[in-house]
């Protein structure tokens, strides 16, 4: 096990009706938000009337900015800092899904900073502090209402790009599983394979001794694997729902990957996809991460046997390399199961783009890819035509 | 599963030399602490030493309060409080293991308190705030570095008692596995008993719609039951020792417990046990869980079953009651096989006093022990007397 550092202090509010406690929550820190939310559908469900009554309720104002969409715009970042700059606004509310909480987090970072946020992104300057900002959560997958992270798309430049930093942790999540009953089939699985995702790249890893952590993440995806049909046959399965919804948030928040290597090649390469054609992120993991398994198992066997048998009920008795790929085979069935693509064909993504992403995943060879098998240009272009 | 809220903000330093870091971790918060610790252990390995070195570089001053005992009393703590007022002292740094952090946490919410802090332990005062607590943590077992409570002897009035409120969580832990290499192997084991009981005391409830958090529960304990035997057999592995440290962490921050009711009914009457002989905490809980298990197990035999199936490994094809009692079987084989006793007569604890403790333990039958299955005086009895 390798030394490490972990905080989390995001407070959790779990629970039906959580959404209710949003305007004493955010009265602990201002009087005054930037109300940053996607689309219409908080106003259809009556979330955002619920969620502006309670702040009018708890005397604080706020100016709105919605809009955000999936792959979250720095175009519209630089809009929200304009405006909290504006209106002397010290705290952000994110009402929405990781799109939502992304785009807030970077608006937290950017108002404080006296260059273009986009310099956070391009690894140009140092996160040093963040708004503090609160999330109601509506679409559970991107595990951000607890994460470090950020990721933020520049469409003038084609670019889908990361930013971390300890300070951009939100201060409170607000967490009802009710809010995502409404959740279309299709969002629902993208977003568990979205958490999968987040639990896988940081069990496939090159450290011993890390066997507690191996099991936390085995237990996140035998739940999603459990409770994502449940949530599919019945999208109103309360339980159901709630142990995604909670999962999604513990996936990421890094518990799950402390004092161990982590890999991260299949966020980069999907990066690559999402940034040209907008793929549903979860999606384009579930036909990345199959591809790159069926690339790499033999780099370590074992632990490919492990993930069979641990977290899809591979019996013990085949041979190793067997056992990996039933493994593997499994995995991509469920994803199938679930009703999402696996292949790139089916996400309309055709083939004659790869080496261009390929070059950009890598910025030509210059930055390798993942750690668990470091990858170079031509793997990630390998694992491109294999996923095809 | 039910609402919750879950705020843990330790910050976490875990790994080798992490006790480097004390001075500039204790250095952000004042210049001035309450150095507290136990007994010569910390002189002798040299940790004291080390520490002292660390916060005298850093620009920090120390008054010392040593001596504190298992089954931390009441008299040290109000010896703590009087030196904080007298040199003005706002942190207290805790060097030890779960008696010594119980200890500065008492301390810590009685400085600033008017009455006695036995008030807080007899529910007759609401605890408001503590002064801030760091953690360099020698004893994996208690997991009082990320807990939000305080355990407690009256010596005078042989009473041993919890008090918990949020603002009890340290606001650091720094975790060096090494520091725990020259543990006997008597306390190695029964710190890890500690920590199951912990889990468990979380796992048996009878919320339903729980499943992430049960898989959680279930492998904390698997890490305990893989790693104990390998720290038992080799005190120096380092994997083993950093595995127990961070489950025993992780078992009682509470994040397994969230969205359920508890029981705590075994540390209810372990306390008992130790409030009168002194015994081991961890060792008394390994006696009387099993007890209590086989005592309760026809409440739910489904999740005994469940118990016996994930963390013992029994073959799902015997009977649901069969399997239950093999858990047990299993449980308790485990505890003999790490060298600890399994009955209160191993543990030189005479039956004579059994009513009295059951009468103590249940308050004269005005409160009901555990909740899983709700115990009074008669099934405290019993349980002991099975247990004997």
């Amino acid at each position: 096990m390798e030394n490490f550092t972990f905080q989390c202090a995001t407070k959790v509010i779990f629970g039906r009706q959580a959404e209710e406690q949003v305007g004493k929550e955010v009265k602990a820190y201002t009087d005054k938000v930037l109300l940053h939310f996607g689309g219409s559908s908080i106003k259809k469900s009556g979330l955002y009337d619920r969620v502006t009554a309670r702040l009018r309720e708890a005397g604080v104002s706020y100016i709105e900015l919605g809009g955000v969409v999936p792959n979250p715009r720095v175009s519209l970042v630089r809009e929200g800092i304009r405006l909290c700059r504006e209106h002397n606004i010290r705290f952000i509310l994110a009402v929405g899904g990781g799109s939502v909480i992304d785009s807030a987090k970077a608006i937290g970072i950017g108002v404080p900073y006296d260059g273009d946020v986009w310099d956070f992104y391009m690894k140009k300057a140092e996160i040093k502090e963040m708004l503090p900002v609160g999330v109601v959560l509506t679409i559970p997958a991107a595990g951000s209402e607890q994460s470090h992270n950020s990721v933020i798309t520049n469409e003038d430049e084609q670019l889908k790009l990361g930013a971390g930093a300890q300070c951009m942790r939100p201060q409170f999540a607000i967490m009802n599983p009710e809010l995502t009953f409404t959740l279309p089939a299709y969002q629902t699985a993208s977003g568990c394979m979205d958490i999968m995702a987040h639990v896988m790249e940081r069990y496939f890893t090159n450290t011993r001794g890390v066997d507690f952590t191996d099991r936390l993440c085995e237990s996140t995806l035998k739940t999603i694997i459990k409770n994502l049909p449940i949530a599919l046959e019945n999208p109103e399965d309360y339980n159901a729902r709630a142990e995604i919804m909670w999962a999604g948030s513990i996936a990421h928040n890094n518990l799950l990957g402390v004092g161990r290597e982590q890999d991260w090649g299949n966020h980069a390469m999907e990066h690559e996809l999402s940034a040209i054609y907008d793929v549903t992120h979860g999606a384009g993991l579930g036909v990345t991460f199959p591809a790159w398994m069926r690339y790499v198992y033999k780099h370590d066997v074992a632990r490919f046997a492990q993930f069979a048998a641990r977290v899809w009920d591979v019996e013990t008795m085949y041979a190793p390399e067997e056992m990996a790929l039933e493994g593997i085979r499994r995995y991509s069935e469920f994803i199938r199961a679930c009703g999402l693509p696996t292949t790139l064909s089916e996400l309309k993504i055709p083939g004659d783009r790869f080496e261009e992403m390929a070059r950009k995943c890598t910025r030509d060879d210059t930055r390798v890819v993942g750690c668990f098998v470091r990858l170079y240009a031509k793997d990630v272009l390998n694992i491109y035509n294999m996923a095809k």
